[in-house]
């Protein structure tokens, strides 16, 4: 029980701040998979099943573009974000540092 | 669009830390309108409606423990950390450093 709860929080932790470091990954092109492979490299993990859905959610919010292209044997569809999902992680960025500060007082 | 879709990734981030936010404060008693004051002066905005089921399901999960009392004109329900809360929170407390040390890494 216990142990289950520490994952459910800390899933909630990381989901909170996925959406800031796709964004912020994607100032980047990537396909889903090097992305993937990518926040992984910096200590984040997050499987297709999370990342597809919040992939297609910030596109169609406008915050992201993508184009398939074919790259050797097979299509992949790569994003980057837009100009708009810059302003966004512009605007995001001070929020998190301020969250961060918040909870440096909190846990002190 | 844009302001909504800032909107509801800031709300997530601070979701994200709110079970965090609320086990650490609840190292010292509160009923809940007491929490949402001190959590406010701190920094971090919540509201009863996200506050109240996060708090029944920390006592349902036996994080926190929780009893009635009678101050001045009518009861409240007092929350504090059990010893189970305790631990979760100290295993979540370098999860949470860590996860500040990867997001400064991608940000950066």
């Amino acid at each position: 029980m216990t142990r289950n709860e520490l994952d459910n929080i800390t899933q909630e932790l990381r989901r909170g701040v996925l959406t800031l470091a796709v964004l912020c990954e994607l100032r980047q092109e990537h396909y889903g998979y090097s992305l993937i492979k990518h926040l992984k490299d910096r200590g984040l993990e997050i499987d297709q099943g999370t990342l597809y859905p919040l992939l297609r959610r910030l596109e169609a919010n406008g915050l992201l573009e993508s184009e398939w292209r074919v790259d050797g044997s097979r299509p992949r569809r790569y994003y980057q974000i837009s100009a708009e999902g810059e302003s966004v992680l512009d605007a995001l960025k001070p929020e998190w540092d301020k969250l961060v500060a918040v909870m440096k007082g909190i846990l002190s």
